[in-house]
């Protein structure tokens, strides 16, 4: 009992804290998004980076689409989070699709089992990870975006939120 | 038996691949280092912001200073990360600093069992939090300060490390 106990799997997080500190981080950035006056939201950035607007659309789009790939335990192909065409016109619209990602990861969530996040599987049909790794890999990519959206903030002179109020 | 497995809690991923994680974001953060021409990583921002230097600095330190918290069990008080005065003054001499870090977090992390990442503890003195969730703000710190240096490279117009490879 003792030996198994010894050569298991020790845990660093559990799914459900997970969950929490995903949402903690979508909260922070739903917050740097309304930071963002409405046209600099749309067409700011530095260095030919794509405007905030795009960057936010991505992290969207994996989201919610990679909910889709973690819950249902089947991959879709996915060439592209471009969204050519596909782009809210407004702040509020943005906000709107962020926050029905937010109920959906809540609502999703707690279906993906521990094995199912050690599973090794291919994301999107291109990416072959376990997924535990791809989902870190999906907030670490809105942490980073988040980042460079912060320098916007302050090139353009607004002070963005605090990054440790969750 | 079965209500035991049902109602503790599930593991997200675990201490070894947590460790394996960071250590991946690490190098990655490396070379953006590197990418720097030496003159700009000591002078060069953005909106009033630090350089890149001091940011690198600050994830370097609470990178240090943590790991002297969560292996030993006793965190010191610390007020400031900030590096008056006690920067490295060439990019050979921070990557340096850089890579006696990543030696000890190897080296100190396997004695941190997972009962004590589950511990809440008052980390540097000032932040009530579990150890888990004090180690992720590490990382997630690093990435965040790691995107700004992204858009510094842009600026400048170099072409910064691909974010996907660790």
């Amino acid at each position: 009992m003792e030996t198994q106990v010894a050569t298991k799997q020790e845990m660093f997080i559990s799914t459900e804290a997970m969950r929490t500190h995903w949402q903690g981080h979508r909260s922070l950035t739903r917050r740097v998004i309304e930071a963002f006056p409405e046209d600099k939201l749309f067409d700011f950035s530095i260095g030919g980076m794509r405007p905030f607007s795009e960057l936010v659309m991505e992290v969207i789009d994996i989201a919610d689409r990679g909910m889709d790939g973690l819950a249902s335990g089947t991959w879709e192909e996915v060439q592209s989070f471009d969204h050519n065409g596909n782009m809210p016109k407004t702040k509020e619209d943005m906000l709107k699709l962020w926050d029905n990602v937010t109920e959906k990861i809540d609502a999703q969530w707690p279906s993906i089992s521990s094995a199912h996040f050690q599973k090794v599987q291919v994301a999107f049909g291109q990416y072959e990870n376990a997924n535990y790794a791809t989902l870190l890999y999906f907030v670490d990519n809105e942490i980073h975006h988040r980042g460079q959206g912060y320098v916007y903030l302050r090139a353009l002179g607004i002070e963005p939120p605090f990054f440790w109020e969750r």
